[in-house]
């Protein structure tokens, strides 16, 4: 195939997080080298990288030297800035695109996204207003949740409405930035499927693992998913359907809620998730490889499982448990984060359950 | 442990060719920073480092600095030159220590350190001289193999000796360097066992692995190897004996001949080792973050296997092979190296077989 990068080429991240760290980890495990841009000193990506651009997203010269420096850009988290993205689409491939990046940034876009392909959602509302807040609640009811529609993650941006009373308050919270309600969903569990998509068009996903989480952050993905056959193809299609509108290259995370009258689709974010960590212990090809091998224009892995895991992420002081799980043959994987605050992801373990 | 190394140190690594290279992966898993010290410019491991010293292991000054920026020192080839050393081990401690280097370092003393332990090996006798090459000969017969004492690797610096009347051209090829001829031993297989000790004294193998070479490399290691139940125990026991004996802390490669008569020792390696890269693929806790536990003063993972796995090299020309493995759902492991020249070790790709 013509577009696959030769070997040695560069890979630019955008982000030099974990995501961001793991990607650059796989993607030298393929031969390629990494570039990271990240505007934190000292990110946990640089620690494994060989290169890093230490510059705000607003530095139009660093983000045009690093584009020119790269032979393809991907990024570890959706909240690039489309300036930002416009100066480097002049210079290199951003993979995935733009267009799953703008449905993922904005809460009611990919709502309407979802709606359009026939998947189930929340139901949802956009909301600027006291008045479009009242007859949004009126048509949904509560509880209800109010949700900035950008920059929202982990739980942030986010406040719940359990009687209309609290409508103001609510609104009041966000600031005044665009919003949307959503109504609450009746599940009975979450779970996500990693789903991944060549530059040829082909798909592959993994099992869908069963996520808890714990104060809007994700604390445990268990693979299998307790899951009927016939739901686990659900909700790899969902997944693949999604993936394939889209036009996307390289790896999605698809979150479903499981409710009596099927899965509803809670939201997707296009890149590699944490819900996928599993894969690094459970598959030959992990989620951060299949990433790379995506938007390298390689084929994908097949995403088969040959063992069961559970995943658990350390977040803050979990990181003191650390010495104790080093003892019992799990696999650790630490971020390299030189502070443990509170709600901060630490690094996360992979424990074998059985084989698959 | 006193001893344990603190989150976010630094660990430094002489040679930054493929093997520190995935030992630097290895200790950014447990969140550990890698500085590779090596002479050669845009190194395998430089891509996945943190840090890297550009300078000859003659440069006291830049070893010097290397030492003192560094939390502990290791190294991915056993040939580091002993004046190196000291100028480390005034800085920083050296793991695994002096005495497996200087050990392994010399044919003739690794030999003799094998049959003081009382572990079979080829018969052996040191050879400086034609007069005592005659005398060597007559005792151990021919076919044998003249070796330098120092300095070999991969089938470098040895010459086989057929029948007596190549004494004196075999002699000559090696150019006088002090030399140690080994008869040859009749043996049915190779195995390898990759022994870890930790700095408390525990020691951990995997199970052995079935190696195949080919013109002197390498070629393919698969695991299980085809051995007995006792024969396995007495493999590891063999391998755990060596690095107690040693007082070693780190992943030793014990190579072992199958014969009719037991195992006889070949040789060992005082570091990560090319037969155990299918643990990558294979065990939770991989030989390179094995090796990193032990020499961070962590607890050893117990090697326990998942599954079966054969391990096969790409030397050379064998990368062309690279977009085809690809697409077989195989762990490919791509060095980085920019010129594949016959005989180099480009990368290896580890293929599940089954369920362990």
């Amino acid at each position: 195939m013509s577009d696959r990068l030769a070997a040695g080429a560069i890979i630019g991240i955008l982000g030099g997080g974990q995501l961001g760290r793991m990607l650059s980890v796989a993607a030298a495990r393929l031969g390629f080298r990494c570039h990271i841009y990240e505007p934190g000193a000292d990110c946990p990506a640089a620690h494994v990288a060989w290169r890093t651009t230490t510059a705000a997203y607003e530095d139009a010269a660093a983000l045009r030297a690093f584009a020119r420096a790269v032979d393809v850009v991907t990024y570890e988290f959706e909240n690039v800035p489309a300036e930002a993205l416009d100066l480097i689409e002049a210079e290199a491939p951003v993979r995935p695109g733009r267009r799953a990046l703008s449905v993922s940034q904005d809460r009611l876009t990919e709502k309407e996204f979802l709606s359009d392909l026939g998947l189930a959602t929340a139901p949802f509302a956009a909301v600027s207003t006291a008045a479009e807040l009242a007859l949004a609640l009126d048509r949904i009811g509560t509880p209800a949740i109010l949700k900035t529609r950008r920059l929202g993650y982990d739980g942030k941006g986010q406040v719940r409405i359990t009687t209309p009373g609290e409508a103001a308050a609510a609104l009041a919270t966000l600031g005044g930035r665009p919003a949307i309600l959503e109504g609450v969903v009746d599940f009975s569990s979450e779970v996500s499927v990693i789903a991944a998509r060549g530059l040829d068009g082909s798909v592959a996903c993994y099992d869908p693992g069963e996520n808890v989480h714990e104060g809007g952050i994700l604390r445990k993905t268990t693979v299998p998913a307790q899951l009927t056959a016939s739901q686990r193809s659900d909700a790899v299609l969902i997944a693949a359907r999604m993936v394939t509108a889209l036009d996307y290259v390289g790896v999605m995370g698809v979150e479903l809620f499981v409710t009596a009258g099927g899965f509803v689709v809670n939201e997707f974010a296009p890149r590699v998730h944490n819900s996928g960590h599993w894969t690094q212990t459970g598959c030959v090809i992990d989620q951060f490889e299949q990433h790379v091998r995506a938007i390298a224009g390689w084929p994908l892995g097949n995403g088969a499982r040959h063992s069961n895991v559970v995943m658990e992420n350390l977040i803050g002081a979990d990181i003191a448990r650390v010495a104790e799980i080093a003892t019992t043959g799990a696999a650790l994987h630490l971020y390299g984060k030189a502070e443990a605050r509170p709600g901060r992801k630490m690094g996360h373990v992979n424990r074998i359950t059985g084989p698959a």
